[in-house]
C-alpha cells in the first residue's frame, strides 16, 4: 500500500485524573502512523527539532514507517501541554509551544508523490494543500482540521476541503464548519463543500459517517477507564486510513469496516498514556475487538408478528 | 399480554426552537402506554383532576389502555412547564404544580395485580414499592428514576431497586447513583445494588444496556430535527417493554431488540410536539424504522488478511 501521512510530531506533557506525563511522543503524525502501520507501511512528512530523542526516531523505524520526509531542523520539537478533567471529551490546553513546527513547509521526498492515499493532519490548510499539489494522483484523499483553522482560516479551508475526499472532525467542529447545529443537517452542508465522505467523532458515544444520503452509526466502544484521550481521533484515522490502503476499495461496506477499525485503534489509544498501549498492541487484539463491536452493537431482525393484532388490538 | 404502567399524567407547557405547545397531554405514563400500545394492551394507573379533558381519556380507551386504573380526584391535573435550548438533552423545568399528583397513592383495581410486565414510572419510590406489594408475582419488573429521587430518597430508592429487575436512567443520573463517573464503573456498581439489566439512555447518542457482564450498544437515530424531546425516555421504556410483553421471553437476543424497539419508539416520539407524531404512526413504520436501525448500525466481518504480514511489514 502506498499511506502518506503529513503532521506533526511532538512532545506532549499531559495531565489526566489517572496520572500524569512528561514530554512524552505525540503529534498526529506519529498516533497516526502508529495505527496504520498494522495495516502497512506508511510515508510521513514531518518536522522536528535538534533535541528530539533518537530513541523515537528508532521508534517509528521499527513500525516499518518510512522517515525520508522526516526534517531535523535547527530549533525545539513543537511541545503541547494540556489537562483532562472528569469529562475526558474535552482537552484543556495549558500551553503550546510550536518551536520548528511554526515554521513547517511540508516537502514530499522523491518518491512520496505517487502516493495514493493521503492524510492531511491538523495543520494550516494552507500547506495542506500544499502537500497536495505535490502528490500525482491520489487515489483517496482524507483531512483532518480544528475550530483555529475553522475561525481564522475559514476561506483557505473550503478551499481544501473542494480537493478531499473525506473530512474527519468532531461534533463541535462540524456543527460550526456548517454554521448549523443539527449534526444531520451539518453534515449535509460539509459534504455539500466538496468532500464526498464525513466522519464526526463523537468522543466516547462513539461516531457517525456520512456518504451522500448513507449514514452509518457505530458506538465507541465502552471502557471502564480512559486514561488518556490525547491521540485518540488520530489513531482513529490511522486504522481508518491504514485499512483503507490495504483493501485498496472504498466501496461503502470497506469503508464501514474501516470505521469500526477506526474506533477499535482509538479505543486501544485512550487505554494507556502517549503511544504505550498503540506499541504494545497485537494484530490479534484488534481483530478480537472488533469481533467484540459486532458482539457490542449487532442485533436480530423484528418478527412479523412483534405487534399487536391491528383489529382487536391484542 | 399483561403489561402494568404506574406514572403520571401531565398537561405539558413547552417551549423548543421549533416551537410551543400550551397544556397539551404528556406525562409518563402517557408515552409508555401509547408507545406499548402497538404491541398489545395496557393497563394503566395514574390520578388526573377534576379538569381533566375527557378527549384525553377518550385518546387513551381508544389506544387499548385499560383505563380501570385511572383515578379522577377533585382538584386540578399534573401541569409542567419546560423550555429546551438547542441543546436539546436537557429541559429546563419553569414550572411544576403537582396539584392532584402530589397525593397520589397507586391502587390497582381488581385484576391488574395479575400482572405480569409492570413498569413503575418516574414516581416516588415508596409508592414504586406499594404497587409491587399490590402485584401478585410480577415477573418483569422495570423502574424509572430521577436525580430527585437519587438525591433526596436515596435509601428508598435503593429498597426499589432490590426488587426491580430492569432500570431506566440517563447518563447523569447513573453516575449520580452509583457515585461514579465511568458508565461502565457506574453500570456495574448499579447492577450491584439489585437490578439485572440496566438501560444508560444517553439523548442523541442512544443508550447503553447492560446486562451481567454483557454490554449492548444502539446508537440513536439519526434525525435532521427534534422538535419536542418530552416523553422520549418514556417512550423508549413504553416500546421496550411493550414488546417484551409481547414476546414474553427475557432472553438476551429478545432485550436486544427491545432496546432498539424502544429507541425506535423514542425516535418517532420527538419528531412533533407531545403525542403527535406516536398518534399518527403506523406498525409498518416501526418495522420499517427498525430495520434501518440495522442498515445504520451493521457491518461486515473483518478479513483475516486485513493486516500487513507480521514478518516483512508489508
Amino acid at each position: 500500500m502506498s499511506l502518506l501521512v503529513v503532521g506533526s510530531i511532538a512532545l506532549d506533557s499531559v495531565e489526566t485524573p489517572f496520572g500524569r506525563r512528561n514530554e512524552v511522543l505525540g503529534g498526529s503524525a506519529t498516533y497516526f502512523s502508529t495505527a496504520a502501520g498494522f495495516f502497512g507501511p506508511v510515508r510521513l512528512v514531518a518536522t522536528v527539532g535538534e533535541d528530539f530523542p533518537q530513541e523515537h526516531v528508532e521508534f517509528l523505524a521499527g513500525r516499518g514507517v518510512d522517515l525520508a520526509g522526516l526534517e531535523r531542523r535547527p530549533g525545539r520539537t513543537f511541545r503541547w501541554r494540556g489537562r483532562y478533567e472528569f469529562d475526558l471529551n474535552a482537552a484543556q490546553t495549558l500551553e503550546t509551544q510550536l518551536n520548528v513546527f511554526a515554521d513547517f513547509r511540508p516537502k514530499l521526498p522523491q518518491g512520496f508523490g505517487g502516493s495514493e492515499y493521503v492524510f492531511l493532519g491538523n495543520i494550516d490548510p494552507d500547506l495542506q494543500r500544499q502537500v497536495l499539489d505535490q502528490v500525482k494522483a491520489p487515489r483517496f484523499v482524507a483531512c483532518d482540521t480544528m475550530n483555529f483553522w475553522i475561525s481564522s482560516k475559514r476561506e483557505s479551508l473550503l478551499r481544501t476541503l473542494r480537493r478531499v475526499d473525506l473530512l474527519f472532525v468532531n461534533d463541535a467542529e462540524a456543527r460550526q464548519l456548517a454554521e448549523e447545529h443539527n449534526v444531520v443537517q451539518a453534515a449535509r452542508r460539509i459534504l455539500s463543500f466538496g468532500p464526498r465522505a464525513l466522519v464526526v467523532k463523537r468522543g466516547e458515544y462513539g461516531a457517525l459517517f456520512f456518504f451522500g444520503e448513507h449514514v452509518f452509526a457505530t458506538s465507541a466502544y465502552p471502557l471502564e477507564a480512559i486514561f488518556d484521550p490525547t491521540g485518540a481521533g488520530d489513531s482513529f484515522a490511522g486504522g481508518f486510513m491504514g485499512y483503507l490502503a490495504r483493501r485498496r476499495r472504498e466501496d461503502l461496506p470497506t469503508m464501514r469496516k474501516a470505521i469500526v477499525v477506526g474506533s477499535v485503534l482509538a479505543s486501544f489509544a485512550v487505554e494507556r498514556f502517549s503511544l504505550e498501549r498503540l506499541t504494545a498492541l497485537t494484530q490479534e487484539e484488534i481483530h478480537d475487538r472488533y469481533a467484540q463491536f459486532r458482539q457490542l452493537t449487532h442485533f436480530d431482525e423484528l418478527e412479523l408478528d412483534a405487534f399487536a393484532d391491528a383489529k382487536t388490538g391484542r
